[in-house]
């Protein structure tokens, strides 16, 4: 059994990252119970919205779950008193610094993951006393690390620097990218994009219909000046996009970001004026699916795929 | 045996990209006297020169190998009559339509491959009728596709795309990653930045301790608007990327650029206004070592990896 089943006591070593507009109750609790570890985003969540979704993850499934809070949300310490108080035991933190609340999550009997994009901050994760690290490449979707570190190159340089569990994130939407992040040495696998387009997501249905439509080469990364960010190439991005070629400034680009894009976008899909985040993996994903599918096929697929591979040993 | 092993008769699945000023007859008989394919990089030679190194190599080993030659070279005609007139049997074609010669190459009993970066090109190539496909992501060093596609989100739809024997390139510099590599489909690896930092590699002795000395995030994608290339972080890189940053034209980049800034860089060992080209991986590259040394890890721990692996299947 891989470390982070037993940590988190879970069946799959498979966690579904907890994501902006899409990580409500009907999908952290449709992932549990389907044996993966599924994970509200409150980074999305007024705090009286992340109590709603948190009872009701409790009440629609008996398996382990968590919140994913990202550490720049303004109203923290409330988010993190609620998290206390709600009983939740595990916690993937993200967008800041792992010294922060690690101790006091820890006080609690809480599990902590902290999500990098560096083996520099895996690292320092460790030192701050996290029980596991998620490390993220530059193919993911949404927020991400400045270096632009793929999960090919990144996850083998983490798992060098950190003994602890460790779970790869950024391309993973099959069970042969799943396997492939395994090979590289992680103990389990976050995937955004492939629950994102589930049935179960919180995310509006003409979102989905666009993940379902993204391409080859229909994400950038772009806002690098503020916080990078990977968009679907809609009339949003190609703002964005003219912006930085012709070299606007930091707050030109914060006046043309605005605030409630990401929910204009993903949550109320206005799929021209709304920030639209996903991952690479978007190209491969062709249909809304329920959970219990996507996560069926998922482990068939690692299964195949591990006994085809498994007979390409090379005599020396 | 690998279809890869079989196209080209080779102990290994292991291609060495043919890379400007690095892949010369040493580097390129090196790599196949030790079991993997070894290519000359057309790229950065006159045809006078490429002549010197196909003799020399046909002279320092009797494995089979190739040479690399990107279809935007000047001189392409005279390049193809010499690979022909010389007895080259096998090439690797980049940077350009893959219509163009894969006849004529053929017509001469000569085996052929492209470079791709995308599915959508696979496909085109698999119709001009090449033999092999390489399939190269974001993190490659070098020039690069405009669509950022990394390896992990790359392979598995390039795999979809096309039947024919598939090579993954990018982010691959440990037998972890030629074993993630393998997962996601590919039937062999091309390594890049391993080999550019060999003792075997033409590349100058300055650019080499470079290479092991840059770490994570160390390296970045840049000039997009003209051809986009993966550069160390030097001095010349600072510039490139103050002038993107304020919106530079192409004519400016061309003329910031100028010519020679490769070569001034990688073989003539001028750090700090040279163009360092290589990938992701560089930071995971610890030392200058012979090429048969590196492949023998390669292979040991590609091994050893896929023993690990082979014991974490889940059940259903």
């Amino acid at each position: 059994m891989e470390r982070v089943q037993t940590l988190f006591n879970i069946k799959y070593p498979v966690i579904a990252g907890g994501m902006v507009w899409c990580s409500g109750w009907k999908l952290a609790s449709a992932v549990s119970n389907a044996g993966g570890l599924g994970l509200i985003g409150a980074g999305s969540m007024h705090p009286e919205t992340l109590v709603e979704h948190i009872r009701k993850t409790q009440q629609a499934t008996d398996k382990p779950f968590g919140v994913n809070v990202p550490l720049l949300y303004p109203e923290q310490e409330k988010i993190m008193e609620i998290i206390v108080s709600e009983g939740v035991k595990i916690v993937f933190t993200s967008a800041g610094s792992p010294k922060k609340w690690t101790q006091f999550l820890h006080d609690h009997g809480i599990v902590v993951t902290h999500v990098v994009s560096s083996a520099a901050f895996a690292e320092k994760s460790e030192a701050a006393g996290v029980d596991a690290i998620v490390a993220e490449g530059f193919e993911a979707g949404g927020h991400e690390g400045r270096e632009e570190t793929t999960t090919m190159a990144l996850i083998p340089s983490v798992r060098k620097a950190t003994g602890l569990p460790l779970i790869a994130a950024g391309g993973i939407g099959c069970g042969q990218q799943m396997l492939a992040a395994m090979a590289l040495g992680a103990d389990g696998v976050q995937i955004g994009s492939l629950f994102a387009a589930s049935e179960e997501s919180s995310a509006h249905e003409a979102f989905k219909k666009t993940i379902v439509e993204t391409g080859e080469g229909g994400t950038k990364l772009m806002l690098k000046q503020l916080a990078p960010v990977r968009l679907i190439k809609n009339e949003f991005y190609k703002k964005v996009e003219e912006a930085e070629l012709r070299g606007a400034s930091v707050d030109e680009l914060k006046e043309l970001l605005g605030k409630g894009r990401a929910k204009k976008g993903m949550f109320e899909g206005d799929l021209f004026e709304g920030e639209l985040e996903i991952g690479q993996v978007a190209s491969i994903i062709n249909r809304v699916e329920p959970v219990a599918e996507i996560m069926k096929r998922l482990i068939v697929d690692y299964n195949s795929s591990l006994e085809q591979i498994s007979k390409k040993v090379f005599v020396m």
